[in-house]
């Protein structure tokens, strides 16, 4: 029997990290059971576990998915671009992150998978911060770090509402006081120092 | 059988729903069953749902409290408080309401009782805003709605970020930044507008 190619395996790896999105979507994480996501696959639980040793292990590859393609926004095209993308995602996606919070919190090793998993685009989302404050786009009277803290809690605080349903503000106006929180201070706001 | 009086009845209801706080809490909405809600309260199933008519309703009053408990915070007491409130309460019991939210957005029955009662504080909340805004604690500039929208983001990922187990950011930090988005506007930063 010939071997399937690597080509192949890439193709399938991807064809049922999207279909599992859809099933944990549309079922939430507990309702997306093996045989829903058979269904959702169209493949066997042995097949679609050959690629993912667990259903946590496919919900782990779609969280680093979707941390990549922040990251490479927030790189290449900033902040807007990433405060739209968040108001953009299915609301029924971000529930699925809500609803294993708890286990985020209790399961050391489900939380330590996601953490190591994360690490990996942090310095690339830090240095980006960095550059913004040697160019004046944020401020640079506070670290480059509780900048991306205030960011992250902008952002989070966004996907919750979105997955609750409510009706999201406008982008114009979280981006515009977030701007103010971070962005680069006029000189006249940062009185010179009289030095004793 | 003597009936039990007003001030008993009240009584009970606090230890139901205290009780029903803490199994959440340690179980989540989902595990924590009847019979769960039966040990930790130490009465009947029956003698519960006389209070409560479902597990549901339960989760709603809890929700109902802590709205209350804000609102009277955020009025009393200003800011710092609730950011200080938010940092405080038990993430656990913060995993209850993430683990809810894909039934707030789905079911319309649930999100409406929900956001009826909190429909309740929402008018006391605003008016503090509004008072802020002219004694110039807040800016001015845009509607107090705004001002009120970007605080509930900030708080919501500040509970979202306790809820998963993160290290939370410092309230000193959070206050500062947030300052600067909403705080009153030196006169000096608004250059007095040129008449035509």
């Amino acid at each position: 029997m010939p071997k399937i190619s690597e080509k192949r395996k890439a193709e399938r790896r991807e064809q049922i990290l999207a279909a599992a999105r859809r099933c944990f979507a549309e079922l939430g994480y507990e309702g997306a059971t093996v045989v829903r996501l058979e269904e959702a696959t169209g493949l066997s639980r042995g097949a679609i576990f050959n690629y993912f040793p667990s259903k946590e292990e496919l919900f782990v590859e779609l969280a680093v998915q979707d941390s990549a393609r922040m990251s490479e926004l927030w790189v290449n095209e900033g902040l807007e671009a990433v405060v739209r993308e968040v108001m953009d995602i299915d609301p029924a996606w971000l529930a699925v992150y809500l609803e294993l919070i708890r286990r985020v919190r209790t399961d050391a090793d489900f939380r330590g998978r996601i953490e190591a998993r994360q690490a990996e685009v942090a310095p690339v989302n830090r240095a980006k911060v960095e550059q913004g404050q040697r160019s004046g786009e944020f401020r640079n009277d506070v670290e480059a770090k509780e900048i991306g803290i205030f960011v992250n809690l902008v952002l989070n605080g966004l996907a919750l509402q979105r997955a609750s349903g409510e009706e999201p503000p406008s982008a114009e106006l979280v981006l515009s006081l977030l701007g103010d929180a971070i962005g680069g201070r006029a000189p006249a706001e940062t009185p010179p120092r009289t030095r004793p």
